[in-house]
């Protein structure tokens, strides 16, 4: 069998998610799941949704990574659900189950979610003009150790290909 | 979309399963996928990668909910490798993420498994004849507050059928 | 400086505790401080409560580590507060942070600490007397592996001398 | 009784610290002990150490909350140790339980703590001249929906007496 990726995209929750990274968030996790990729997210609304409502909708896996210890929160395009009752601390197990990262915009809770795959040196991409913490960081490192470049793509396209490319080793 | 269940199979890990054990797991797993429900396990080996094994060859989607925080050491029958980092914490997420959880076999461990499916109510149906914790308790209430039933099958056919029984409520 | 031992007291929760088993549990907690012992407990009430209050009286540490992500609901008894976050999963916490356990009553719960208790071959000292689990499993081995006796004592006093000697490898 | 605060530091690891930064940390846990507050940090080496030193070194009650699932890598100035077996993860562990929190120098790690720490909207003071995160966020917001101020502090002491204020609710 053909090696599945598992794709994690953070970014903006629900109430700070602007109509730009939601319609973005839908073309990547579109696009992950056209490349037979499966998606993580956290499983709840703003670029989480939007981003499994793109898969789901391309006949993708997308897998909801729920802070709370049931199911019924999650969003209505997740298939797999996991409650992992570990609230925040949830962010750390997406991370760790993900072979790479994409960021579409984002707040304070992002930056956790970054500087984790940072930490643990996953491939991470950042889309340009998504706001908040993906414009922020992109192209740059997060502290002066430089563990991992956060890579910078301008569409939803280039950030899967780029992606697909640094989880491949052929960066 | 019709509401497709996620069932549990614990039981005896690696080193202690028993090959009636294994034999009676795949089954368990390859009658849950022609259910259409989807398998989630502790990911290693044991009855979770015969289960796995079972569903994954009768065309299921296998989760695997792993201790570690990477995913290498999943078995081959996993479709979604989920990392949680949470040792043998993380078979309270495995029972919060399902609907119904059957038990194959299985010592201390396992009974901890059980008892956090019977504190939190979940279905249980236990299956004769696998052995250990699940000989055991087959039809028993865990203790005098007798919350839920955990159920007895004969043939893992009758475990899922019972178990699909209590999870839609027509039992 | 002197090794100071934590030991962990399991046992029945505010909902099912007896007076004699609350009894017994301040008992126990004021010994594990006049011992020089630090005190472990899940935090909230019932024996928890119980213990930490004869510790706390007795001039001891009392560490309660809770369920919960804010410390507001550990009982008055807890001098060190810790917020888990982690719902029934701080459990495992209680257990890897302990030199010994002493088991006073209980039901589905405590079987669990004492199941991840003896799966991490801890001390494990059971008060006869105290009901629900404590009576049911002392004296015995959790499963056919027999990894740690559950060991039996009469009085609270005989339970910590008892942990004691498991815990320095005088038994 | 006195209300016991209890407050945590964070800042580098033991690979990236400066003998600057330890200096620094150790003369916060000896603020933190004089002034009547339980110290918590991660348990192991740089900051952690220093403070957990200068607390213990002045009577102080030290908490180290550890990643580890045993107790064994706690440094010696550890009063009582936490095994949360969490890996990263343990950080949400410490800011939950934490009234407020003191930064010295710190990468990424911290950079994670001192997010999850604004977001749960926790008193928070960062040392001036300490380096890394410290100096890069003293004084600021950490995004735009300004939660709390990462108020800057120019020495140990003024840095322990402002988070007293902010904890008392009196800035």
């Amino acid at each position: 069998m053909r090696v599945q990726y598992q794709v994690l995209i953070v970014g903006y929750n629900e109430d700070s998610c602007t109509e730009v990274a939601r319609a973005l968030a839908y073309e990547v996790g579109a696009e992950i799941a056209r490349s037979g990729c499966i998606l993580l997210t956290g499983g709840l609304g703003g670029v989480m949704e939007a981003a499994s409502r793109g898969a789901y909708e391309n006949g993708g896996i997308t897998v909801s990574i729920l802070p709370q210890k049931n199911t019924s929160e999650a969003n209505p395009y997740s298939v797999v659900k996991i409650a992992t009752g570990l609230s925040h601390m949830r962010n750390m197990v997406n991370v760790w189950s993900a072979d790479g990262v994409i960021v579409v915009g984002g707040g304070a809770g992002t930056l956790i979610e970054v500087a984790a795959a940072y930490l643990e040196k996953k491939a991470i991409v950042s889309l340009a003009g998504s706001g908040g913490v993906a414009d922020e960081y992109a192209g740059k490192y997060l502290d002066e150790r430089r563990m991992v470049l956060i890579h910078k793509a301008s569409t939803p396209k280039e950030a899967v290909e780029t992606l697909l490319r640094l989880m491949s080793g052929r960066v």
